[in-house]
């Protein structure tokens, strides 16, 4: 951030009195800028016989990699709503969202990822703008060494895990930078 | 938002190709400005015989009445990394940070509130700039009247019922805004 979203001034980066850290400030107007993380919400969407629905990406990041349905949550819905319409978007699927699955933090890109279970409500799915092929995969099926994102891969082995326990509960992580190889 | 944050130029709101929303788009550089959710991070911290910390709010909104610690989440920080700092921010207190407890969306305010349940560690503490007054209560001695957020409420009769059944689940729902009377 450069200018004020309010007023066009230039900002500068300064602590607040009785803040912690530094905060984008306008030089004229004064008003005070905070940046705050972002949540990505998606769902793990399972049809009656347990398979579940995943998304070829069509865009970066990770395109051609496979993902479960999951974006950016918009101002003025639940997590739930967000959940949904992600599905909706992504793979023109109809769910119903059940209970929070997976809760990760990606603090160094200021993501919080929030995947909820979910039941598919009909088999008329097909790609969304940013999806190639959407199909559903039973557990031995899943193309582990294909998947786009690491809450993914920890979303799905923790719901099968849990499924064969016939128990789901909040599983939550920490996720640090991936170490690329050179 | 009227002018963009990175050039400085006027912004319209207009809705991009293949988005499904309008969006602040600048009129000079194309950037284009996101809006979405913040989330509020906080803990229930419970001392070793089981009473529940609470802050007397020392400012508005809701000045003069009690919630547990919590606030912004910032960037560059896990939740419970979030939630250990608004509890060190606001009563002075050091917890140990355990699972999510409550999850609540406020989507009329662009709010998500997540409450992880907590152990407090000494009993060294004291009011923060936001707080007047920082105590521990008992279940029967919680000030029900005289709460401050809807989310304080719910998380603090959900926490007590688990408690006594001696189970912790995630509970979570949607707040509307509130109903005021004339």
């Amino acid at each position: 951030m450069k200018f004020c979203p309010a007023c066009g001034a230039p900002v500068v980066l300064r602590k607040p009195q009785d803040d912690h850290r530094e905060r984008y400030i306008c030089t004229a107007c004064a008003a005070i800028h905070y940046q705050n993380p972002r949540m990505i919400v998606g769902t793990i969407p399972e049809w009656q016989d347990g398979r579940i629905l995943l998304c070829l990406r069509a865009i970066e990041p990770r395109r051609g990699l496979w993902t479960l349905p999951a974006g950016f949550m918009e101002n003025d819905e639940t997590t739930w709503q967000g959940a949904a319409r992600e599905t909706l978007e992504e793979a023109n699927a109809r769910v119903q969202v059940h209970e929070l699955f997976g809760l990760y933090n990606m603090a160094y890109i200021n993501q919080v990822h929030l995947l909820f279970r979910a039941t598919l409500l009909d088999l008329d799915f097909s790609p969304g703008v940013e999806s190639v092929e959407v199909k559903l995969f039973g557990e031995e099926e899943i193309p582990w060494e294909q998947l786009a994102f690491r809450p993914v891969r920890h979303t799905l082995e923790n719901y099968f895990a849990d499924r064969k326990r016939g128990q789901f509960t909040l599983h939550s992580g920490d996720l640090a930078p991936p170490v690329r190889s050179a």
